[in-house]
């Protein structure tokens, strides 16, 4: 028999699975639980007619390109297609600093790679995106966590952190912020904190990575374009990486998203794709453009907004029914997330056994910590983007029920 | 100015972008050149209209998933799939040891990151796939060639130099073959040679990794199925992690392919391929997952036999004609390539120019050596893949006028 734990690199050695992967399989392996795991779109809302009409087109063999190899950097004309989308974010962006990714996780991955060495260090927002914390973790990076205010991570906390870890003799590379609805927490970093992360990070002399999927997805009732402003937007002096994605705005199953990234930057995280997968799926690439093109994108982004908002408005309303001020949470103002603190003796990690009993699935806070003291115990991300408004409903009293029980539970225990 | 080079990772440092995809962009420029260079699939072998109407039929919206995130290791039944394309090279496996990767250059990817640590050694055929160069590259393991023969590696150049990196306290954790075919040769390494590299890695605790894309192409003439059995379906001691792909049999432009790896090993790659993009797209590995089950791959095979083979045999014709015994090669008996050894004189890297302004393009030799002694320096990579008959024909032409330029040029300096 052959040991294999004798061939595997210190990297691999270290691999540690996702929680919401995890949960993905869970999912996978019972189909009436309802989930409040993955950040997955809704798929009733994809442009689907839209997108037959297009792939029918594309598909003729008129255009052999279409199901060839491509170039790394992506299709040209997305390419383009995404500097607009960039200008109209406020970014002057080129050609030169564009990348098509195979999702924003081959950016964060991409960017790990191109970074960072074993040992330097990330600061993170401290709760962080787990995929983020996947990539990063398998560089083996060290990532430090910031705690974050209502309005996004605490400056004075970051620089003294930055500080420390000066006279600790490490080397602190990147800041990686997710500054719209971040996942895990919905929030939402204010405009004027964007202006001193950026002045921060200058001051500082280390890279900002602005991961930014949810963009598009502001609640216009407590919320606005000028609200999810990239702080890209304001980086003149190219210190910062930009990520974002179509994942959530038309289908992750098309697996395209970019980096906008300074030039020399962006040449390196092409020939670190080249070695990852060669080129995005051209047939892929071709229908986002068509999709750019065509108006589709432009049209389903309100409806999106009013999707999500309306989602949202359920989740908080049966939040409210069930659990009245025992559990709390930072009213999202976009996005696919809502963070819920439940009662204090709550190990949701533990308490996922009886949630999956019940029928109902969350990712426990837990995973997205990067302190190892054990933070968000009693914490748990909550997605509504997925589930209709009647099986929100119905999920959230699955959790009531658990949340009771566990509750009582622990009581009994504890006597 | 920030000096972006003190923030790139020492792997970054390092990273080359590869001579294949160079001469890519060189095409995509200059679209009257005939391109002897990527291994692009012909695409009017395509089954464009099978692929129409599969996608058509999955695109209606009635089933969300498909558009959905879908889970890392792979959409289950195009796993099933795969597991019975295996089971017909000879291979019993299960699903606990597959993972479908987005295009084989992830699942190189993957295996060099779970698998080696930098200053590892991998040992390599030379020369071998740039492809795999890039990958083990941009991990920092050292590559080490073993010279072939015309049935592939020299066993006891192999041994001795394992031997050797043994003393030298190098630690060697893998040897990368591309047993059928093999990119840049063509060459077929010999059933029994199959055998003896497996007990030699056996022997000498070395993981095999057998890199299999271009199996199906066997050409009737002069190879059989018999031929091109895998090492992997005599691999009792679970040694081999064997890779393939629907790039070359199926369409590029779809990234699917697979790793057939031992369990513990899978597990790890696995959680890389979270790390690397969370999962390969939903709807291509359906569409791929339709063409097995509806027969489209089945009937694909003969067909591409015949249509490789015949675009060999037009090539082989034109440089004979062309060079007469100027210009050698071993013959292909499968695939895409011929490696064709130039006049002594020429430097194929140096002709590059002269050879695009006369319209055609090839890679160099040189690319696909790692042994940095210059090997290959008078060696073109021809892929007859794409073009056809007449491009083939013209293409061959136009390198002869290059090369007849090139010795007249050279002989003149030399006076």
């Amino acid at each position: 028999m052959i040991n294999y734990d004798d061939f595997l690199s210190r990297a691999a050695e270290r691999m540690k699975g996702s929680a919401i992967r995890k949960m993905g399989t869970v999912l996978a392996a019972r189909k009436d639980v309802i989930s409040f795991a993955p950040g997955y779109p809704a798929p009733d809302t994809f442009p689907w007619a839209a997108f037959s009409e297009i792939t029918r087109e594309l598909l003729t063999g008129a255009n052999g390109d279409v199901l060839q190899y491509g170039p790394t950097r992506g299709f040209k004309p997305l390419l383009e297609a995404i500097s607009g989308i960039m200008a109209a974010r406020g970014i002057a962006t080129s050609l030169d600093r564009l990348l098509v990714t195979t999702g924003s996780q081959q950016g964060l991955d991409l960017v790990a790679r191109v970074l960072l060495d074993p040992g330097d260090v990330v600061l993170v927002e401290l709760p962080t995106y787990t995929g983020a914390i996947t990539a990063f973790h398998n560089v083996q990076a060290r990532m430090v966590g910031v705690r974050q205010d209502a309005d996004g991570v605490d400056l004075d906390e970051l620089d003294d952190t930055w500080l420390r870890l000066q006279r600790e003799g490490r080397r602190v590379r990147v800041l990686y912020v997710v500054p719209n609805f971040q996942n895990p927490t919905g929030l939402l970093i204010g405009l004027e904190k964007r202006q001193r992360l950026l002045a921060w990070a200058e001051r500082r002399n280390v890279l900002l990575v602005e991961d930014d999927p949810y963009r598009e997805l502001y609640f216009e009732d407590s919320a606005s374009e000028a609200d999810v402003r990239p702080i890209k937007a304001d980086d003149a002096g190219g210190r910062v990486v930009y990520l974002s994605s179509f994942s959530k705005t038309l289908a992750p199953g098309y697996r395209v998203a970019w980096i906008d990234a300074p030039a020399p930057l962006a040449a390196k995280l092409e020939i670190a794709k080249q070695a990852a997968d060669l080129c995005t799926g051209g047939l892929d690439q071709r229908v986002v453009f068509e999709a750019c093109r065509r108006g589709v994108l432009d049209r389903q982004l309100p409806m999106l907004r009013d999707h999500y908002r309306q989602k949202r408005d359920v989740m908080v309303d049966a939040l409210k029914q069930e659990f009245g001020r025992e559990v709390t949470w930072p009213s999202p103002r976009g996005g696919f997330f809502l963070w819920a603190t439940l009662p204090a003796p709550i190990d949701a990690d533990v308490m996922i056994a009886r949630a999956v009993e019940h029928g109902v699935i969350y990712v426990a806070g837990e995973a997205f910590f990067v302190d190892g003291a054990g933070s968000g115990r009693n914490i748990v991300r909550l997605s509504f983007s997925a589930p209709s408004h009647d099986r929100i409903r119905e999920g959230v009293a699955r959790l009531g029920l658990t949340v009771r029980e566990e509750l009582a539970q622990i009581e009994t225990v504890a006597r």
